[in-house]
C-alpha cells in the first residue's frame, strides 16, 4: 500500500552558478521541481512509499524529469505523451537576486490530464492524497480533474492534503479565491502559508485566528499554517488544540523547495502516527535541511532530519 | 555603412557536456544560435560591420541572447516586447548521438515581427541583406515580413542573399516550395544545400545541373551549392561560370552552424570585393574553422582563417 | 511480471576528467557500474521492466549506488546492512592510459549475500534471470547463493542467462574453470568473450568451434561470443544455427560498459520475441549506442538503439 | 549622442574558484575589469549609451577584453595596436583571504595612449565624460592625455566626472596629490573615497568637512564621497546642500567593482536628470546588486536595481 | 637539519561541490587530509622543513597522496608497498550537513608500519617530532611504532609533540584513555582538544584546571588547550604560567583540518624560537587563516598568516 | 647525488577548455610548462632523482609553479627575488586551432639570473646537465649564466645534455646560429628537431647526413634528431653507429610537451645505463605516454612508459 500519492507538474529547473546571473552565465545546473514532486521526495527521503503521478511528453526532457524523481526514490506513474512541452524555468538561486525567474510553461503536457490519465486505483490504495493549488490552476481541466481525484479519495477514505501555494497558481486573489472555493470543501488537511491567508483570504490579523477561521470555513480536521519569516513558529491547529513549533536554525544555501519539504516532512510524520505537534516538528526539521541543500528537493536521509530535530545538528 | 544585416531568431540551445546526455546531465552548457545571427556572427569575426534585427522578450533571456551576440562584435537591433518567449532547444552536440534534439520554439517573440518593427533604414543602407527560410517558415506574418525585406532591399539596390535551410524551417516539402516560390524571384544570391536540392525541388541528379535549373528559374544572379558530405566540393555558379572548392581538413568539434559561418564567410569575401571562386574560398575556410569550434559560431579573428585558408594550419 | 531479475553488485567508479590522470586530478566524476546493473540499466532503457538485486550499507553512498540504479529506471530490491562497504574504483576513462584502474573492493558488503537476504520471488516471477561471473568470483558465500539461484530459476521456468566475464573475477585461469564448472549445467543462456573462451576453456582456435564446444559441454540452449575487436561480427549459436551480427560504426568516447550493454540488448530483444540473429543485432547496436557515451551503462530510449540499427544514424 | 563616455584599461583579472587559492588552483575564472568599464558597464546596464575608449593590442586576450565590454551593451572604440600588453591580475575574490592580488600591468597597451589615438568627436558629442585616476597614473603620456581629454570636455560643455581611486594609481600620497592638482581644477562632479581623502588630502576629520574643503579647493560643482565601511551613508554635496543617504543590506559575494557600480549609478541618475539625493541613492542601490554578483561588473537590468531601492528585494 | 617530522596517514577525501550532496553529486572534489600530513604541511607553509613518513600502497592513488603534500613543499620519505589500501573518505564540507561521512579506512597500508620502515635517523636529526592519537590508534603495530619513535626521539633530545585527537581515533574512551597512558609519559608537548580532555579524561570542569591536572599526570614541559568553539581563547600551560589567546575573526568556509592547522602554526612558532603565548598567537593565526581555504590544509604563505595575526586583514 | 640537473624557466600556461576559443572562455586551465621543468617532470615520473634550478618572484604565482613541479617529485632549487614576473601564456590546446597563442614573457625574473644566483654544487654532483636553448636566449645575462654552466659541469665530468628548442628561443635563424656556436662545442648530447636543423642550420637534406654534419661540427658525442611528423623514427647517432625508433601509436589529446617528455625519457635511459637506441626507445614510449595527457608535462610512472614500450596498451 502506497503511503503518500501526489499529483502534478514536475518543471525543469536551470539556475547560473552561485555569482553568476542568466544574463551572463554559460553554463545553466538543472534541476527537477514542483509542489507535489518535491513533497513526494521529502517523504521517500523519509523512509516512506511515495508516487508521483503525471503527464510527460515522450521526450529526452521529459525522461529527465521523470529520471530525478526515481532517483529520490519515488515511485513514478506517467501519461507519455506526443503533445505539450516540460515547463522550463531560469532562476537564480540563494541570495538577494533571486527575484530573476523566467518561467517558460506554457502549453505544458500536464495541463491536458483527465482523470482517465491517471490510475484512480493507486490514489484509492494510498493513505493520503496530496495537491497543491498549483495544479488545478493550470488549467480548467486540471482544475476538473482535481476534482474528480479529492472526490475518489474522498469515497475511499484517503486522507486528503492540500497546500494553497497561491504564488505558485500564478491567478489573480480573486480568482484563486474561486478556485480554493471549489476544492477546499474536500480536503482533510490543509497547508496554507501566512502570506496565502492574506492575500486571497484577507485573513490578516492573527495567524490562529486566520486558521481557525479557515477550518471552520472548509471543515477541515487540520489546518497548518506556515510563516513568512523562517525564525517564526509553525502553527498547526486541530479540533480545539493550538500548536506552535519553532524553526531550526541552519545555513541557507537554497530557499527553494524549503516549504514543500516541511509539507513533506508534515505528512511524513501524520503517515507515521505522530500527533499533529511531532508531525509539524518532523515538518521543520526537514525544512531545516533543505535549506542547507541547492536544488529543489531535500536530499538525505530519515536519520539527517533526526540530527537537526535531536539538536544533535 | 552596414556591411551586412540580416533579420531572424536567435535560439537559446543547451547542451550536456560531451558524452553526457540529456537525460542524466547536472548542468548544460548555453550557446546562442540561428541561420542569421550565425551568419552575423561569422561576418563580424572577419573584420567586417554586421548587424542582427530581431525581436525579443524583455527578460533576462532576451538579454542573454543580445549580449552573446554583441560579444563577437554584431550590432542588434531588436524590438523589445512584453509578449512571446526565447526559443530554447536542448541538444547533444558532436558524434553519433547529435540526432537528440528537444526543440522548444512555439510562442517565440520573433514571430509576430512586422515591417513596422524593423529599423528599414537599415536594410536601405546596408550594402547586402541576408535571410535564411527559417525566418518566413515561423508564421504567416514573418512571411510577410520577408518579402517586404526582400523589397525594400531591392529599391535600394542592397543585395539580397538567401539560404534555404529547409532542415530548420520544420516544413513538408510542398509546402516550403510554396514559401520559397513566393520570395526567390526577389533574391540576388541563393545559397541552397545539396540536400535542400533534392528535398524541396526533386533536383536529384546532378549538383552542377541543380545549381543552373534554380539560376534559371528565380533568375539568381548567383547560386551557391553547398554538400552534404564535407569532402565534397562546394559549387558556385554566377552566369554561366561554375566553380568547385574543396573542403579544408580541420578536426571535427561541433557541427553545429558549420553551414552559417560559410556563408557568412562567402558573403564577407563578396563583400570585400572577392570574385566568387575566391569568395568560396573564404567560406570553406570560414566553415573549416568553426568545425573545430564547440557552439553554434565562430570565434576568433580573420587572421585564423587566413590561416588555414593559405595552408598555414 | 518483471521481464529481467539480475543479481550483482555495483562499484562507484571515480573517474578524472578525460586527459587528467588519477595522480593530478583535482576533481573526479562518479559513475555506478558493475556486470548486472549494467545489463539492468541497458534493459529498462530499452523500455522494459528491469529488477537488479543487491547487498549495500546503509550509508549515504549505498543510497549514490541505489539512487543511479533507479534513476535509469531499473527497480531495485536491496538489504541494507551495517556492516560491509561499498566498492569502490579509480579508473582512467578513454584512450590508451586506460591501464590504470586502483580497485577497492575488499569486505563490499555483498560478499555476505545469503539466498535468505534476496526476494526469491522475484526470481521465480521474473522471465529471465541474469548473473555474471564476476558475482560468484566475489566470495565463497556468493558462489553457493548464485547456485541457489539459478536452481530456484531452473525450477520456475525463468530462463538463466549468464556471462562469463573473466576479466572481472579476478580468478586465476584453472580457479575461474572450476567456479564455471560448478554453474554451467544450469545455464540456459551463455555469453562468452573470445578473450574468455581462451584464457580460461583454452578454445583459442575458432570460435564458432569453441562455441559448439561450449554449447555441448554445458549443454546450453543458446551460446554467445562476444569479441576482442570491435569490428568483429558477435556470433551467436543455437541449436545447430550459427549467426554472425556485424558492428555498427559510433565514436568511442567510452569503452566501460560496452560489453555489459550488448548484453542488455541481446536479452531485451530475446525477451520481446526476437530471433537469435534480431536479438543480437539490438544488441551490437545497444552497444554502439553506449561507446559514444560517457559513464558505465547506457543512456536514451529504445528509439535511440532503433536509430542505429535502422542506419539512421 | 552618446550618455557617457569613459577612457580608461581594463584588466583580464583571473581569480580561482571560491574557496582555493592562486597556489593550488587548477582553473581560474576570468573576469574584465578596471574604473572605467566598470561604470560603463553599470551605465549601460541600467539603460544608458555608454562608451568606453581604449588601446589594446590586436590579440586573442584584446579580443576577449572588448567581447567581454560589448557583452554588457558598452560600445567601445579601440585603437589596435602591435606593441603593448592586456594587463593581467590574478586574485583570491571574497573573505577574509582577499589580500592575494598578483598584478601584471608593465608595459600594458594603454600606457602609450596619445589625444590623436582617440575619437576626440566622442568626447565632445557625449553628455558626461568620466575618468579615474587609475588612468592618468599609468604614464605621463596618459596624464597628459587625461589633460586634454578634460580640456575638449570642458569647451564642449561635457560634464566632467573623476573619481580619484587612489588604491588603483599605484603611487605614494605625494605623488598622488601632484596628479591630482594637475587635473581637478577641470572636474565638475568629483568621486572620492573616504580613505582617500585621508591618505592623499590629509583629511581625516569629519568626511563632510574634507568634502567641503575638496569642493571649495578644487572649485567642483558637486563632491560625493563614499565610505570605508558598508554601513555608512555614502556623502554628496552641492553648492551648500549636503545629503546622506544610506547603503541597501544585500549578501556579499564578491567585493570587486562594487565602488565603481555606485559611480555609475550615481552618473546614471544625473543623466536622467535625478537630483544629487536620487542619484546617490541610485549608486547605492546599484552598488548594492553588485555585490551580490561575482565578478568586477554589474550584471541585469535597472528593473533588478528599482526592486533593491524600493525596497521590494 | 629538519625542523619537524611527523608520522602518520594520509587520507584521500572526495567531497560534492558545495550545496551538493553525496547521494546526488556528479563530480566529487578530492584533497590528502591527515592530522600529521596537515601539521606537516602548516609548517612548510610557514617556511620551515617539515617531512611526513608513512607507509603507502605503489599505485596511482599513493602517488596522488605524496604528490598531493610535496606540492605544499613537504619533504616525504615514504616506503612503498604493495599490500594494503590508500584510505578514503566521502565528506560533505561546511555548513549544517557536515555530519555525513562515509569513511573507508580498513586495511590501510599504514596500519602495518613498522619501526624498521622508518628512516629513524630522520627522526634523531629533526628538532621537533610530531604525532597524533590517530596514528597509534591505527593498529597494535602502530602503537608499538609509535612508542619506539617517542624513545628514539627521546633520546636523541629531539622534542616531543603530541595531539590527542580522540575524535579521529575511532576508540571508546576507556580504550583511548589505555592509548594514551601508554604514550604521555614520552611526550614533552601535549595538545589537547577541550572536548577530548573531558570524554577521555573526565576533566570537564574548568580547562586550565584540566590542563595543570594533565601536565602533572604526564609530566609535559607544555600543554595546550584547544576549544569547543572558536570564539574562546586558547589554552597554553608552561610550568607555572598559563596564557589565553583569543581568536581571529575570519569567513569559515570548512572546518576541516583548522585544528592540525593551529598545532602546526604553534610547533613552528616555537621551532622560530616564539615563547609559548607568541607561539599559540601564531596557531590561532595559522587556523583562521585555515578556516577561509576550502580543503584540508593551510594554503598561503607565511605572509598571509602575519597579515591576520597583525590585524592586517 | 642527484642523476639530472635543470635550469630554466616555467611559464604558467593557461588554456581555454578543449573546444573553446581565448575570446569566449569563461575558464582558464592552468598548467606549467617550460623545456627544462617538462624534462625534469619526466625524469622525476620514471623514478630518478631530478632537480630544477630557477629563480622565481616571491609571490603566489611564483609559489604555484614550484609547488606544481614539486608534485611530480622534482626537487627544486629556487632563488627567490622580488623584482620581475613569472611569464604566462594564454593558449589553446589540442586541434587545428592551436595556433593561438599569446605569450607574456617580459621582465621575466629568470632573465637576470647569474651564476651565483644557482647552487653550482648541484651541477657539479649531478650526473647530466640538461639545459635547452630557450634559457640562453632569454637574455645576454643568461647567456653567459649557461656558457658557465656547461663550463662547471664540463669540469666536474657532469654529461652536459643540450636541446636546441629553436621554436622556443624567440631568435631570427642568424641570431639563433650565433647563439649555438657559442654554446654547442661544450655540450656532449645534443639533441635537435628536424625543423630546427633546417631552419637555423640549412640543413635540410637527409636527417642522418645532417646528424653527422652537426655531430662532426661541434664534437658532440652524441646527436638525436627529433622529426617533424610523429610517424617518422627518431634518429640517434653516437661514434659512427647510426640509430632509428619508430614512434608507439597513441591518441593526441595534447600535443604540448610531447618533445621535452622525449627528452626526459632518453636522458632517463641514459641515466640507467641503457644503450642510445635503448634510450632513444625509453624516450619515444614516454612521449607516446605524454601526448594521451593533458598538459605540459607526462604524468604517471615508468609502469605505464614500460606498457607502452613493451606493447601491453
Amino acid at each position: 500500500m502506497t503511503d503518500l500519492v501526489t499529483v502534478g507538474e514536475a518543471t525543469l529547473r536551470l539556475s547560473p552558478p552561485r555569482g553568476e546571473r542568466i544574463e551572463t552565465a554559460g553554463t545553466f545546473d538543472a534541476h527537477v521541481g514542483g509542489p507535489e514532486s518535491n513533497v513526494a521526495v521529502a517523504t521517500a527521503t523519509l523512509g516512506l512509499d511515495a508516487a508521483w503521478l503525471s503527464k510527460l511528453p515522450d521526450t529526452a526532457l521529459g525522461r529527465r524529469v521523470i529520471g530525478d524523481l526515481r532517483r529520490h526514490g519515488v515511485r513514478t506513474g506517467v501519461v507519455w505523451t506526443d503533445t505539450g512541452r516540460v515547463s522550463t524555468s531560469f532562476v537564480d538561486r540563494g541570495g538577494p537576486t533571486d527575484s530573476t525567474d523566467v518561467s517558460d510553461r506554457e502549453d505544458a503536457a500536464i495541463t491536458t490530464t483527465t482523470p482517465d490519465d491517471l490510475p484512480m486505483g493507486a490514489v484509492r490504495d494510498a493513505k493520503t492524497l496530496f495537491v497543491s493549488g498549483a495544479t488545478p490552476a493550470r488549467s480548467e481541466t486540471l482544475l476538473e480533474t482535481t476534482e474528480t481525484l479529492l472526490d475518489v479519495a474522498g469515497e475511499a477514505d484517503t486522507t486528503r492534503a492540500f497546500d494553497t501555494r497561491y504564488d505558485a497558481t500564478g491567478l489573480a486573489p480573486a480568482t484563486a479565491r474561486e478556485l480554493y472555493d471549489r476544492l477546499l470543501d474536500r480536503v482533510d488537511v490543509l497547508i496554507i502559508d501566512e502570506a496565502d491567508a492574506q492575500a486571497v483570504f484577507d485573513l490578516d490579523s492573527d495567524v490562529v485566528q486566520a486558521g481557525h477561521s479557515l477550518r471552520t470555513r472548509y471543515d477541515c480536521a487540520t489546518v497548518v499554517i506556515t510563516r513568512r519569516r523562517w525564525e517564526q513558529p509553525t502553527i498547526g491547529l486541530q479540533g480545539e488544540e493550538i500548536y506552535e513549533v519553532p524553526a531550526f536554525e541552519t545555513a541557507l544555501r537554497d530557499p527553494a523547495g524549503v516549504h514543500d519539504a516541511f509539507v513533506g516532512g508534515f505528512l511524513s510524520g501524520r503517515l507515521r502516527g505522530d500527533d499533529v505537534k511531532e508531525a509539524l516538528t518532523e515538518g521543520v526539521a526537514t525544512a531545516a535541511l533543505k535549506r542547507t541543500i541547492v536544488g529543489d528537493t531535500v536530499v538525505g536521509s530519515r536519520a539527517d532530519v533526526a540530527a537537526i530535530r535531536d539538536g544533535r545538528n
